[in-house]
This record gives C-alpha cells, sequence and structure tokens, in this order.
C-alpha cells in the first residue's frame, strides 16, 4: 500500500463524496472487472456509511456487480481527466480490452476482491444492499460502505486539503460532453 | 420575473446538479413555508428528468413536502454562503422565524404555489414520486423535474459559463463544519 493511502474512519466517508465530485466505479466478478465513471453518486447516511449510485442497464460494471454484489466508488483527480472521461463513454461490451486502452492501473486494499483504480484520491468500498425496486425501475443502487481511503496529500484528519496541493488532485465535477470543472477554493460560513 | 432568469429545457435539467453543488431544498403547503440545505440531492434520470434528495425526519422542509408532494431544489452561489449555512443548521420547529433570520427572500415562477430562493442561480421544481420504503427507510426523495429554470449570466444554452462571471455567482459544494469549496476552472477531456 502506497505510503499516502490513509484510511478514513467510516463516519467521515460522506466527507469523501460531499462535494459531488464526479466518480469512478469498479466491480469484480472472478476474471471479470471493469470500471465507469459516473457523475450520479451521492452520500444516503452518516453512519453506518451508506451510498447511492445510478447505473444504467446497458454497463457491464453493473452487470458485474450484480453478480457479485460488491463495488468501490473511488475520486479521481485532475490528473485523470481524460481516462476519467474514456471510462465513461467506452463500453467494455464493444471494447473487451477498454482498461487497456483507458490506461486504468487496479490495486487492492483489505484483501477485499474489489479492484481500486491507482492515482484517484480517494475510495470507498461498498457492499450493496440489494433494493430489486430500486435498481430496476431508477437504475438506482444503495451500498454500505465497508471500507473507506484518501490520498493524505488532500484529505487528512476528515478534510480535504485542496488548497495544499498540487492542481493535479483536484476533483473533477461532470457536466457534459467531455466538460468538466475542478473544485475550487475552500470558503467558510462566518456567522 | 428578473430577465437573467431563463427556462432551461428540462432534458437538460441535470446539469444543474451534475457537478455536485449543494441545494436548497423549498417547499410549501399553504401558509407553512421553509427552506434548507442539502449537500446530498443527485440527478437520477435524464429525460424524463428525475431527482433525489436526502431530507433528514427532523427537518419541517420534509413534514411540508409530505404534506404538499412539491419542492424545488435550488443551486445558491458563493454570495449566498452564510445563508446557505444558516439555512442548513437552524430549525423552523426551533426558530419559527428561520427564513427572516437567515435572510431568505422568495419568489414563484410559472404560477405553482412551490417558493424559490432570491439570488440562486439555478431553480428546478420537483413532484414528489411517491415510494414509502425510500421515503421511511433511507429518507430519500425522488422528484420528477416539472420546471427548471438558470441565472444566464452563468447557465445558458445548456452550459455553465462559470469562468465568465463574478466569483460571486459560483455554486458551492459542502463539506462539513461550515466549511464549502466553490466550483473551479472548467477543464475539457482531450483524446
Amino acid at each position: 500500500m502506497k505510503s499516502h493511502i490513509q484510511r478514513v474512519e467510516l463516519a467521515k466517508a460522506y466527507r469523501l463524496l460531499n462535494h459531488g465530485p464526479t466518480v469512478l466505479v469498479s466491480a469484480q466478478n472472478n476474471h471479470d472487472i471493469d470500471v465507469m465513471a459516473a457523475a450520479w453518486a451521492c452520500a444516503l447516511e452518516f453512519s453506518p456509511a451508506k451510498v447511492t449510485v445510478v447505473l444504467d442497464k446497458s454497463t457491464k460494471t453493473r452487470q458485474i456487480i450484480e453478480q457479485n454484489g460488491y463495488f468501490a466508488l473511488q475520486v479521481p483527480c485532475f490528473a485523470q481527466l481524460n481516462m476519467t472521461y474514456q471510462l465513461g463513454s467506452i463500453s467494455q461490451f464493444e471494447a473487451p480490452n477498454k482498461l487497456e486502452i483507458c490506461g486504468t492501473q487496479l490495486f487492492y486494499l483489505d484483501d477485499l476482491k474489489v479492484p481500486l483504480v491507482d492515482g484517484c484520491i480517494a475510495w470507498l468500498i461498498c457492499k450493496v444492499i440489494p433494493e430489486p425496486h430500486n435498481q430496476q425501475a431508477h437504475d438506482l443502487f444503495i451500498g454500505s460502505v465497508v471500507g473507506a481511503w484518501a490520498d493524505s496529500r488532500v484529505f487528512r484528519d476528515g478534510h480535504w486539503y485542496f488548497a495544499d496541493a498540487d492542481k493535479s488532485l483536484k476533483s473533477l465535477h461532470y457536466i457534459a460532453g467531455g466538460t468538466f470543472y475542478t473544485i475550487g477554493d475552500e470558503v467558510k460560513a462566518d456567522l
């Protein structure tokens, strides 16, 4: 494990998603592995930590998650801009070597067989809470967060420190058509 | 209607939320009106446009939405930093004059009786799609978007133009404890 990857307590895992970054969703079932980009992921509960993510029925990642019951949400950064867009544009059903095309490197933590994307700034491993109606009617998956980690160069002690870090580590926020925003400046309410 | 408030076609309404801004949730039932801040709102479907939002059972806003069946999600901006934090911190159950304390001014569009917060940069009026299990078990509400508008100084022709506008109009992205981030720079994937 790289020294800058530090565990995040589950009660603070929501903070990794709270500012609304675009995420990468990864999953594995035996030798089947896929990663896709998703803008529609969100925290759902503080403790026990839960998340939602919308997964279209056309995606291989969803198929793997339905088979295996686990997925990871991870927060890609500006350095991964093109890879993030490619992971959201290419389907593994059409390009079996999708991950190679995208240059996506994977690693594992905690002996969990959920592949994580190297170079991201936060990772949440989640177990699907089966909700057949939500999954079928709304493509909406709910996950219980079973492990969370972050890159300590930008997230430590429960807080993001984007201002201290290189711009390449800023989170990405997708709009449409290949256009993203990076996260901006920290501002504090003053009451 | 102020001239800079322009209608957004419903098929592009998701773009108002896609970059993950913190939102204000407003609702009205007869003379009962409340507004709260929420970081956990997300697009759910492109067309017909749908959204999710997590509403804690302790909030008056949720109570009103359960009575009335409509809510608005709106995107506050940096100029509204302190108001946004206050709207998320003060309960109208404890402070009946919450909206006065927060300095929240309301207006209406399209003869819909859903109050909208003045000074925001985007507004989505939503009709609750009743999902009793999600509402009870997960505090998760699903809404069908029935009208969308944006401030044309920062969103027009389906795109955000934060770089062209004053910093005061940037969206806010909440972390915790009064700390937010503003949205940053536009970046484009280059494949």
